[in-house]
């Protein structure tokens, strides 16, 4: 092939999953959390599981879980990692004086590996929220899921990171 | 097989795909929208492109994309819907008082189905937000994502909802 | 390309899609179910919900659900349906004899498509099963997945189906 | 915000993947077997291969190995495992009394991890058998999914387990 | 919020789903090829099923159907498309000067949707492709995938292309 | 069961997952490349970023790098294997007597496991590729993708390979 010009693309701006391979594979934990702000009919009828698609949490809590697992597939440039344990809770709270109420969603992930889950952390408790949204929605289109956010790390080259309290 | 008890399970609780099959279908749109809360300094550095991982918004909105077309694959009891037009978009704001500054996310997405697409439009911007996150946590570990909601949506039984303004 | 020779293989037993374009969408029912044979102090522990894993038939029936929307991803020559409504049921059984006891599950799936629901159902009972398997088999690996088959199917070119009693 | 009340829910029942960060992760094989009961007619086409669809048990042993690759994907609170090796092989048998006639089909796998391979094997097995009711479901729709189950399985803290013959 | 400024990113070159949501639903069809060349030698030993991992083209075909109905998860701007039939075939050649040989590979795709199939054809061709080469690469590792392009297809807006013969 | 028969078949060309578990995890290293051939106009639409559906190579570096993760699940029996790093390339070049241009497309990638990762490498290769196609086929049908090749692999047993040049 003859060719007059082969002239690369500048590498800035272009997408890479970073290369870990040099990394060590040490235990790695993370904690995330987020809410989803409803009606307080809303988030009674979830604890009364009075939903026509089923018990609310039960569903949201494996939808987490099971997004979690698939994070790499998902978020494009995350590394792939055997989650070696995962937990999904929830609590209710409510403020007497706007009326408004929240489920709040903790995930809390742990692997032995060359990078942190934090993705997937934050995977399982949007996708617990979004789930939450879906099976509620029919009744409450104005729900918002609020404050998803990494409350702690711990593992890697980065150490341990913790939220401030806000 | 000589059986002593067969007794079946109250409904009450079960998890089901609701059965659309009386639904038509008709065209169905819907618009949600949320943002990531970060430092003003990581909002710079994403405009400017200055992530180790890449274009932090190209590849945010292919992540939002691809998601909102898994959606029945991760939202236990969502219908599958053929999506028909998805729009992921961003735009920067900055609160001048707090310092704090946020990439704003919208996603619009059409579908000919017998079930709406709010959750498709609701998975695109949370993974368009998660993907941010993503991209930009080995600077800024206390980004937040935040008020990821239904704006707007139309078609079907329940007709058009549009979010009030707060 | 000077070529010698080019023969295409014999087409027989090359796995296919079988085409059906020519076919009318209608509306197709399935029903099926199967049943895991189990001890039944282990029966007893699902209905007391003492897994460590969780609520076992919670967990079963979402699974049965989700890997139903999966079917044409890893039944290979199966087509992609949207599916319209997905049920998965559970009942218990004792043989008093012997002192065996079952969870039996029931899977009924509906469309409006070209090709019946029959596998649907099927991967919904099935996973059912093996996921109750999962949840338990730290106390009983012994447990067994019986009788896995279709009960009915209706609508299509070939009509209703009926498995009779036996 | 101002906060009424947050109480937690009680933990029990509540699906999680259970922690194996502690575990060694040591060589663990499972074997699981299962077959499907067809009429000696259907078996007799599967030897010869005489499916519109293709070769039935080439097709049904891809399926059986490709679905256990999968198995973290699917069964919800699985953790996911790098396999190693995977074989699916089948054998025939028939009951000249009762004209029935089985394709049975046997798993075995391996991998180096902290959790065993029990559930893929299951699955493979599981998979193997509903592409083979794919296959012929047009000839032959009473076929049924019997006895699988976990045949052997060695590693990890339980150790060995065999089934004793029946 | 006060908010000081808020600019949208100008649309150019931001990724999207085209919208389809106008166009009608027709029977479009696609045909795509492409091939394998490899030493002479290692043709021969496909031919004849002597690799260690299985008949190379059975899984081939396979891992082309397969691929084909995941389409819309993986090139990222497709959209779903209920896939109604999906052929893969092979035929070997051999040109005797240069000693090279070839598999090559035909896939035919149909569909009635609101946007043509070429991309699953052209996924089912290089799928096989892939797969071949993975089944042989321990013997030959410098086989080259070539030539995978549209030969054909019919239907939609842009009516019928067909590819000029070379 | 009282069975007549009980013949198992011949293992020879019985797909398989090639047994890895005595192999050492090694670090090992891939490089492959492939180029699409299309009009000179094309070409430079690309680098302009005229297309209605993008930016076409930023997306087809993503569709590469999420392609690659997904290899064990599209390639039957790759083993899944936990991907450290991986870049995709592209270069532009142009034969000024033939008219023709090209994107050419390398992809890199590495891993510390038990078999290779030429597979993943293909794989970005080809998915950069397919999506190149997708987002200009509305202009350029006739587009070809070629000469999909390994470049070069180290590590494991089989050592270092490197293409000659041609």
């Amino acid at each position: 092939m003859d060719m007059q010009s082969s002239n690369h693309f500048d590498p800035d701006g272009a997408a890479r999953m970073v290369d870990v391979s040099a990394k060590a594979a040490t235990e790695r934990r993370a904690r995330a959390s987020g809410r989803v702000r409803m009606l307080a009919a809303t988030c009674r009828r979830i604890r009364d599981q009075q939903f026509a698609k089923g018990d609310v949490l039960a569903v949201a809590r494996l939808a987490g879980i099971m997004a979690a697992k698939q994070t790499s597939n998902l978020i494009p440039l995350c590394h792939p990692l055997p989650l070696e344990s995962l937990e999904v809770d929830f609590a209710f709270s409510e403020d007497t004086d706007s009326g408004d109420a929240w489920v709040e969603i903790t995930a809390e992930v742990s692997v032995a590996g060359k990078t942190g889950v934090e993705m997937e952390a934050l995977m399982a408790v949007s996708h617990a929220a979004l789930t939450i949204y879906d099976m509620c929605k029919s009744v409450d289109r104005g729900m918002v899921l609020e404050a998803i956010r990494l409350d702690e790390k711990s593992g890697g080259r980065s150490g341990t990171y913790r939220r401030d309290s806000e």
